[in-house]
């Protein structure tokens, strides 16, 4: 049987150290997957290492565990992936950071565009960060997906302009994504952005053209994808792209 | 503004007709989409053509449509790609049949494995179609995802016999997608196999390895995918290496 995996974001974990876990954790570890006194799990804490642990007591609102390793993790990707997402409702953008973060990207930034019908974030960044972590933690990841604020088009210019290639989606272009990232097999950064189900204004797109000079618009094919299918789709083809789906 | 699109599946369509539609064929042009008289639509009905037709009367039950064009629809994929489904629960299913719809599948097999932990398809295969049909319309294609019988695990090796490759997603191998992909560029049907959340056992892989010469097994990378990520993920890598993403 696999060990189980859990994932408390920040906290410090040290061999030989004992902790008493409680509430959250103490419900997903204890009353949610049923670990007993005497298992062995494995704790991420975001550091990129594995926490071997073993399980010392359990009380009705508390479970006390004991660093017994450190292990090297190898899950994450190599490839630096940040998907850049027009806000969409409430469950199809925790959707889309469950399957990226499963995909191995680094960050999801949120925002807001000219045809965005979301106007804030229905979510609580702390209930994606949960889904994050918990994606993170069942596919094996020992970082977890950061979730930066809210931001809007304009901005993502600025945010954007040390990737090494940023891809746009958008419709009516006519650049191949598979030449575009065959040739950039050099990229260590790589940003995507995903417009919402309104997709982008032509001013949006030449503002961004204009703005960044590692900027290439593609097409996602002949077939028009949901906003949160052109997330997953395009991560995929990414990390497929760089070797990351072998 | 974009003309609305309308999936009415093995409705026979000649230009010059007028048909009256009713019930829930009614009920999504009219109150959902909230098309009126003097309306153009698009209406695709799995043939391949997409057909102009125009909004001639709508009454409290019934649309009165007229055909006035039949059209060419290039949206459909070049490649034959069939995505072989173990059973998972309902809305992941779901999930699934609309998202490998909108990548291009032509085709869905539900299969019960050992470790399947859903025995039966909770979900209605109507329900399933009327999915899968306005994600094919949405996406703007003209035919439909067919979605098959419930079949078991050794069925597949008839079914999938006639298969130029067939990929079968197995978290405990070697073998690079990427390289088995860039190495069956004539494959022109291509059939995907993945597991349920548990997975498959060593014996099922190995009959299907000996039923199946156009067999190769492959990971998917280092991170442990949801069935539902690997069925999206593997669909759109397949795509995306045979140009049907760019």
């Amino acid at each position: 049987m696999q060990i189980k995996r859990f994932f408390i974001n920040k906290l410090a974990l040290n061999v030989g150290e004992r902790h008493e876990l409680v509430k959250e954790d103490y419900n997903y570890i204890v009353v949610v997957t049923r670990a007993r006194v005497g298992d062995s799990i494995i704790i991420a804490n975001n550091t990129g290492y594995d926490f071997l642990c073993i399980i010392k007591e359990i009380t009705k609102n508390t479970v006390t565990i004991e660093i017994k390793e450190k292990l090297q993790n190898n899950k994450e990707a190599k490839l630096n992936l940040t998907v850049c997402q027009a806000l969409v409702k409430g469950d199809k953008f925790e959707l889309i950071t469950q399957k990226i973060t499963e995909l191995g990207a680094a960050e999801l930034i949120p925002f807001t565009s000219t045809f965005t019908v979301v106007k804030e974030n229905t979510n609580k960044t702390e209930r994606l960060n949960k889904i994050a972590e918990q994606a993170s933690a069942q596919c094996g990841r020992a970082k977890t997906l950061k979730i930066a604020e809210i931001t809007t088009l304009k901005n993502l210019s600025k945010l954007l302009s040390n990737y090494d290639l940023v891809l746009l989606a958008y419709e009516q272009n006519k650049n191949s994504l598979k030449e575009v990232l065959q040739n950039s097999h050099s990229a260590k950064s790589v940003a995507i952005i995903i417009g919402s189900e309104g997709g982008f204004s032509k001013e949006e797109v030449d503002y961004l053209e204009k703005e960044l000079k590692n900027l290439k618009t593609v097409s996602l094919g002949a077939r028009i994808l949901r906003a949160e299918t052109a997330a997953i789709a395009l991560s995929a083809a990414v990390m497929y792209e760089r070797g990351e789906m072998s």
